[in-house]
């Protein structure tokens, strides 16, 4: 259905993605208990985001407090000096990190992130393979909850790191979306 | 060209990106010094990176130690909660940082961001508008340097703010990409 | 009073502190405006806290949101390679991020740093001379707030910087201390 | 040997620290691999730094790329408001971050850390007891390390935890310091 241009190398160099209607899954996070929110992403019976689609992330395990999502780097991926961007690594640990303090949530209850730090130790490119984001909460509290995280690959070799802060937000009633700038 | 499907509230939820070939950025970067490097990708004397279609990013403004990019939310940017993802405002100031960086190298020098920090201080949404992303060095090291970021719309309301470390490769023989896992 | 041991090269290595009744100043917090506590502290209305003493940092500016301390490195100040202690800089650059801070909050509310992050960009020593610490208030949300951070000597040149983010607590009925524990 | 005022509610308000030549642990840094380094220190073989001393840290556990420090907290490491300082926090976790990538380094080595960050999650009080400070290197790096670390008491409830990261300089010709500044 898409004609595309095949440039000299004659690699395609198009990417289309997809998504639903972010409204089902807004509705649904106020509704349903964090880990079966986060869990229902997983098996599809509420639509990803559509970040996950654009950048290719997709969760494959999901426990109260801990999550690990897979993606595969490819060229679309890249920074002006032909590696994986620093900012997609960041959106990964983000995202692990995020939705492993939701997973902890009480129905009802919402989340914003507040700050993040991402460690970049080794470079990624298209050849490095599939990679493995985990997530995982450090201090579940009841108002403040910190986060860390690891990208690594299958044997286990680090990638990159990092820690968050997120702020609980225990009523019903806020607006969505509940984040830092609300507060 | 394409064909859409419209989803029920009849808004198309797709996105087609394109982009050139990274290697010639990578060849570019070698040569050049690096504000001439980054003052073509501006221009698109030299293509722009993959992820900078991939997320909407473009820059508009660059000095030696000091680049300006903007960016429009768009729901594509969207996290389980219905605002922009904290993944896409980590590679909004990241890059301007890492750019930054970039933009006072001598020819032949490269870098590597080593850390990157993220205050997320208020939600952007699809109706937040046209954001500029800042970027500035604050300590011009000959190893190793620091940036500081700022997410502000046109009236200089912030969004996010952020901090960076990177480390300088000066010798041209480094082999690319160089990033802080080679090192 | 004191008896002291000179050592081989003659040079004393002993430090006596002494320091008032913190809960004085616990007490004044609770019932004074932010910009006046930290006023009071730097004129010495109210006792500095005993760290100020411990490290030998003072204040000697404060203005709603923005403030300023001074601090003259010392060979007590040093870690295991002769210079200035990192975790010695963090307590300069944490304390002015937290009392700029303070300085924005109205009578009865106040606050706890829920993170920092310093970077070290030149090593400092006993000869290295009076350095002035600047904490200034970057996001003065009415939940979370951020600070920014800079150490420098008297010529402006930079030593370290950093930023902070806060939780305000408004209710003059919290407990004290409030700390980011309670949360 | 002290003549020591007493303030009205009759505690001592006094400490007086003293340390040994620090020119003694500068000099053993450069002739000792890492571990063994670190692990004179905790001994008193080499005197242990200044800040040591002034805060009152105290090694009890070391190896290669991971050690141990304690610390009992008391009203002498107070900030304004009656808590612990965050910045006595940063002292420790900051101490056992260097000190496990320094434990790593082969003789000759020497390293600077170029930032910290620390989340701090519990109030400290000087009735909360006896903390554990545990440092680990997270990703040992030929030139750059970082690492990461918790606070936490007898039960492992745990106070604080951050990161770092740190860059190793691996000729013995470097000069003394080798902080952030001179790269």
């Amino acid at each position: 259905m898409l004609e595309v241009a095949l440039d000299r190398d004659q690699r395609a160099r198009i990417r289309t993605i997809s998504w639903g209607d972010p409204v089902i899954s807004v509705e649904a996070a106020r509704s349903l208990r964090g880990v079966d929110f986060v869990r229902k992403i997983m098996n599809g019976q509420i639509p990803a985001p559509p970040t996950f689609e654009l950048i290719g992330f997709r969760l494959i395990g999901v426990e109260p407090g801990e999550v690990t999502g897979d993606f595969e780097p490819a060229e679309f991926h890249y920074n002006p000096m032909g590696g994986v961007h620093g900012g997609i690594v960041c959106f990964l640990l983000d995202s692990v990190m995020g939705l492993a303090v939701h997973s902890q949530l009480p129905t009802g209850s919402l989340f914003a992130t507040l700050e993040a730090k991402v460690h970049f130790v080794r470079p990624i490119s298209a050849t490095t393979g599939r990679l493995l984001a985990h997530g995982k909460v450090v201090h579940p509290g009841a108002r403040i909850a910190t986060a860390e995280s690891r990208l690594v690959d299958k044997s286990g070799k680090l990638f990159a790191h990092g820690t968050a802060t997120c702020i609980v937000v225990p009523e019903t009633s806020q607006k969505v979306p509940v984040l830092a700038g609300d507060l």
